[in-house]
Formats: structure tokens, C-alpha cells, sequence
């Protein structure tokens, strides 16, 4: 048995952890734009990254690294430093050199970046922004808002377990999503710190589960960017450890993160989840969910408050999975609007759909009706705001 | 030796072949939404139908027929009679029954859908619809008008093919798309007529083929809908055939109907083709081309008009296959952008990029660098008109 206590901060929660955000000039309007977390101790650190063969910079040199314990992460926004070969390696050297010259108690210094691709990264801004670092402030806030794109709000969120023998430990987390959003893998950046006693090793094993279900489960657009990572650090100074906690703590922890970032998607104005059940097995449950999150007919059915069964249908028959008319049935939140082949829709039914579809969080669920796979996933709508986005994000 | 010279026609620019549209008061602004080809003589048919597991009634109607000849296929508009199981198609039945007592000259009439998923086809107004046809009239621009649904124009080509014996044969094509474009197979109605003598079986053959190159190359949304159909009817009228002319004209005819497709995609301002080569070999190629095709980031950098050749890069190492950041290769029409590592992208560069990017037509090559594996896709933008149209099909 063991309480997991949800508290009101973010990666600062966890014990010997400081963060904090500055401005490097690289956001144009002047707002935070770099960020570091850093922890009094070494941290072991257990990472998941883009499957995108075009991997950044950042990725490539944590990669070329092996194995190794950290005590500072340092992101920047608006530049993700990928498609810029070993000229964008040679940059990072050069910044993580000037980075523990300047702060002596910084130990193998991890980067990561976010923003437009194919770019050299402004080195000069980046290394004087570390000047204005200062590793004793515990601004998880201001940490988690710096590393925000095209976010229209940070995302952060923090527990504290408390283990049977009294001892206890905590998680704390902070993300960036909106565009980018993929199941393919991670498709985004989040850092989540620990005070657990935890290994690197049992931390890697419960990373790459809670994944899958998480922000595995999570689509914007179906695109999944060259930068994407996932770090999870623990520094043991809470001395408290507990597998099983750990690991329900840390999927709350990236669920609960997952669905912000759906949530925020890029234009988004409602976060759907698609509960698919029935299924011939989980895989093809999950390629049904995918479908579902990623179709755009479906997405701005969404946005235009249309309760089109018709291309959920649509969109189930096509994700290549086995499916029958037959057997499938289809509800928006507890309302069965199409049942094994029984067209129950009728204008009183359309005006009941319309209002679960007015809600900013609503479930579709697709029971296949053929065996007991199941699968969730997490998607959003597509309209104007993110055709307005992305069609000049880099200006 | 051959010649194919292009006719200013559609359907009827075969022997024989009979076409019109008529209002059956589906479409509520009153234009016309049936159509017919009718041919004097009974046809060979042959056909590729939708992947999409939710297959619509007409498809299912087809099928439960076996083999068969006809001479009569009847189109509708705005109502797809998909997910209306059994009594869908008992309603095919009720509404060919009444189409063959009036018009005594149709042999196994043929249904084909499009519209609506999920509602009752409205009998009574189709049969009346029926009632108009004039079987002896040759309006195949009327027919390509009729079927056309959130097509903003109609889509025809004709070919006159001249042997070297002095015998000819004609095949003429109308077509309708606009949304749910896919490559996973021909997703949209397009029916080909031919007065050449070709059986079913090698008609069959060479429509399976050329099908992988044009209808199975486009793309507007990355969806595939429930009632997709090609249909090539022949008649034989002209008594003239030879293979490789034929071939080469119904490649010609499919792929000047599948652009046409993707430049009238929903909302679409821009067709744009996707040249890959260099792939390890032709199916890696194939999907980097629709993975690029399919981009919402890509293809909202196309609306924007925006040079963003890093969401290119991204979206090649997120295609799944083998890709490398060091030998890969981006053009835009013939301004190559990103050479083999090189960042070559400037400010005089992006300027001329932007200029290709103003056209109503380009290429983006990509040059994967590995080995001769290549595919050509065509995809069009995604802007506000998109979500417009989508948003609210259905009213």
C-alpha cells in the first residue's frame, strides 16, 4: 500500500532539484526562452527519444556519450538544432565547454532544443543566456513556461508518494507539446524529476512501459518531430524507493501530461478520447485508436461540432484492421448512436450528439464486437487556429 | 506504333456509349445529382473497389453478382448508402427493379454512391430520378457535373488511340473526388468507357497495374472512404485493340484524373507532386512520397507558401524508412535547398524557394541518397477552406 499525494509544483518537487527560465533573446518578443534543471546531486537517468531517423543534434550527442550520470539538463526553445550534421554537435561541445567553465558544479551537462529545424543554433545567445543562470533558484514555473513553442499554456505536475514504512518520495515533471504530436514515440519534450532511490535500469523498464499507454496514445497531427525526449532523473536523495508506486506515480505523472499536450494541441478546442473496444486484439484496437486520432475528416467533424458517425464508421473500416458492420457499435460519450447495424440516428438522437460534442472533453467509443482487444487513445480537432499556426510558424 | 490524341469529350467518347445527369431533388440547391452511361451494346467490366472495411452497399450489391455483363451504370450523388447494411441493399433492389420496367433496353444495371455515410438512401426521389433519364442522350459533361460533390469543378478526359493497322478505339472517363483521397486505393468514383475490344480479364490486368502509379499516388486527406470505385466498361464497338495502346492511354487517363483530383482537393490552392528517389529501393520510396503527401505539417507550410524544407527532412525520418541525414537531398523544382548535410538555405535562397512555392503547380524532390528506389506522389495543401468545407459536411 502506498498514497500518492498530488502536489502544487513541478520538477522543483523533488528533493536537491533547482530549475529556473531566462531570456536569451531567442524568443523575438523577449519571454524566457532557455531553461535548466539541475540537482544538487549526480542523477541517473533513464530516456526515451525520437524513432525519427532524422535525429537532432542533442539526441545524436547524449547518444555518442554511453553511459553516464548528470547533475544539469539546459533547453532552449526556438531553435531544435536538427538537420545541422556535425557542425550542430560541434555547436553543443562548444556551449556545454563555456556552460561548466562558468559553473564549476555542473557535471556532463545534458542539452535539448525545440523549435524551427534546419538552423545552426544562435551559439553566441545561447551561451550568454547561461551567464544569467542561477543554479540556486527553484522556479519550476519559470523553467516549464520557458520551454514552451507554440504551448499556449505550460504543463507541469508533481506527487508525492508516501510508502507503508513511512518513508516517501516524490516525482515532479514539466513538458512542452502542441504541434508534432505523434504516437510514433514520445513527440515532444518532457522532463521529470525524481528523489527516488531509483536505478537507471528500473527506471528504463517502467519508462518504456508507461509510454505506450501514455504519450504513445497521444496525436495532434500524426507528425512526430527530430527532437522528441523523454528524461527521467533521479538524484536517491529521498533514500525512499518502491517499485510499484513508482511506477503507477510516474504514469499518472506522463498521463496526466499526455492529455495536456492533446489538450493544447495546436488549435485545439476539445481533447476526445477514443475508447476502442472489441477488438480482434490490443494492436488492432490500438491501430483503430490511431486512425481515429489522427483522421482528419474525423478531427474537423470535431471542431464543427458535427456528430458525423458516419466517418468514425468510415475511419474504423479503413485502418485495416478486422472490422464488420454488422458487429461494430459507436457512442459519443453514453449515447449509442449507431449499434450492429442498427442506423438509430434520427433528429432527436443528432441533437443529443451535438451536445456531448459541445463539451471540451467528450469519449467516442468503438466496440468492434468481435473479440476483447481494447486500446485508448487521446486526440483533438483540427480547425482554423492550426491551419493559422502552421502555415508561418517560423515567423 | 501507335498515336493517342486527346478528345474534348468525356464518357461518350466511346462507340456506343450514352450519358446524362438529372435532378432527383438530392442536392437541396437543385442542380443536378444523377447520372447514367448507358451503352448500346452489353459491356465487359472491369473494377477496383475501396480497401475500407465498411464497404457501402452498391460495392456489396456488385459483388453478390458474380461475374456479369451490363450496359447501364447510374450514378447518385450526396447520399453514399454506406452502414445501411441489408436494407441498403434491398433498396439497390427495389430501385434497379423500377429502373429496368421502365427502360426495357438495361441489361444488370450497376449502382455507384457518393455522399452521406450512414443514412437511408431517400427510394422514392431516386426512382423518379429514373424516370428522367433520356437513354439516347450523349451529355457526358452533364453526367461528370452530376456526380460531383464538393468537387468545385468536373473532371474528363477522352483519347482517340490510332494502331498502326488503321483501326482505332476511343476510351473516354469522368471522375469525382475532393475529400477523403488516399493512396490505399482508388478512393473516389471514376468510370472509364472504351469501344476497343478488350476482355474483362486483360482489362483487369492492366487496370490493377495502372492504378498503383495514378488513383494510388494521390492523396488529399489521408483517408479512404467506403464507397471508392474505378469501373472500365467495354463494348467492343470499335473492334480494334492492342495491348501496350491501350495500357499506355488508360495509364495516361487515370493519372490526368488523379491530379486532377488532388488540385480540386477540398479547399487544395496548390498540386504538388513529390519526386523521391534515391530510396533503398521502390516501396521505401513509396513511403517517404506519402508520408510527405499525408503531412498536416507539410501540407499547411504549402498553404502558407512557406520554404519550411526542415518539415520535409522531419517528415522523410519519420516515414519509417531508411533515411540518413547525410545523404539526403531536397529540391524544390529545381532549386536545391538542402544537399547531403550542406545547409545551403539563406536568405537570397529563401526568396527564390518562396517564388517556387507561389506556383500553382511545383515538385519537391527528395533525394534519399541510399540506392535507385524511387516514387512519384501528388499531394496538395491544406488550408482554411479544408476546415470550412469539413467542418460542417453534412448541412
Amino acid at each position: 500500500m502506498y498514497n500518492i499525494i498530488q502536489l502544487s509544483s513541478g520538477v522543483c518537487a523533488s528533493e536537491g532539484f533547482f530549475a529556473d527560465g531566462v531570456s536569451a533573446g531567442l524568443k523575438p518578443n523577449g519571454a524566457n526562452d532557455m531553461a535548466f534543471i539541475y540537482s544538487e546531486d549526480e542523477c541517473e537517468i533513464a530516456s526515451i527519444f525520437t524513432t525519427n531517423k532524422m535525429t537532432a543534434a542533442p539526441i545524436r550527442h547524449f547518444r555518442a556519450k554511453g553511459e553516464f550520470k548528470t547533475n544539469f539538463v539546459m533547453i532552449n526553445a526556438k531553435n531544435a538544432n536538427a538537420m545541422t550534421g556535425t557542425k550542430g554537435i560541434a555547436d553543443i561541445d562548444e556551449i556545454l565547454n563555456a556552460l561548466t567553465a562558468l559553473h564549476v558544479e555542473i557535471i556532463n551537462p545534458v542539452m535539448s532544443s525545440t523549435g524551427v529545424i534546419g538552423v545552426r543554433i544562435p551559439k553566441e545567445k545561447i551561451i550568454n543566456g547561461t551567464k544569467l543562470f542561477n543554479l540556486n533558484t527553484k522556479n519550476p514555473h519559470g523553467a516549464a513556461k520557458a520551454i514552451m513553442t507554440t504551448d499556449s499554456f505550460s504543463k507541469e505536475i508533481a506527487f508525492k508518494v508516501e510508502l507503508e514504512d513511512g518513508s516517501s518520495f516524490n516525482i515532479g515533471a514539466m513538458a512542452k507539446g502542441a504541434g508534432m504530436i505523434n504516437p510514433a514515440m514520445a513527440t515532444m519534450l518532457c522532463f521529470i524529476t525524481t528523489d527516488a532511490r531509483a536505478s537507471k535500469q528500473v527506471m528504463q523498464e517502467i519508462l518504456d512501459e508507461a509510454i505506450k499507454t501514455t504519450f504513445n496514445a497521444a496525436s495532434v497531427d500524426g507528425d512526430t518531430s527530430t527532437n522528441d525526449t523523454v528524461m527521467v532523473l533521479s538524484n536517491g536523495k529521498s533514500g525512499a524507493f518502491n517499485k510499484e508506486a513508482f511506477k503507477d506515480a510516474l504514469h499518472k505523472i506522463m498521463l496526466f501530461l499526455a492529455k495536456e499536450m492533446v489538450r493544447d494541441g495546436e488549435g485545439a478546442t476539445k481533447l476526445v478520447t477514443y475508447h476502442v473496444t472489441g477488438a480482434k486484439n490490443d494492436a488492432e484496437a490500438q491501430k483503430v485508436a490511431k486512425a481515429l486520432s489522427d483522421s482528419l475528416l474525423v478531427k474537423t467533424a470535431l471542431y464543427g461540432e458535427d456528430p458525423n458517425w458516419g466517418r468514425i464508421a468510415s475511419t474504423v473500416g479503413a485502418s485495416g484492421v478486422e472490422a464488420y458492420e454488422e458487429t461494430l457499435s459507436i457512442s459519443f460519450d453514453e449515447l449509442c448512436v449507431y449499434d450492429k447495424g442498427e442506423l438509430l440516428f434520427n433528429d432527436a438522437m443528432e441533437e443529443k450528439a451535438a451536445k456531448v460534442m459541445k463539451q471540451n472533453q467528450f469519449t467516442i467509443s468503438c466496440d468492434l464486437g468481435i473479440s476483447d482487444g481494447s486500446f485508448t487513445s487521446y486526440g483533438c480537432d483540427l480547425g482554423h487556429e492550426y491551419v493559422r499556426i502552421n502555415a508561418d510558424y517560423r515567423s
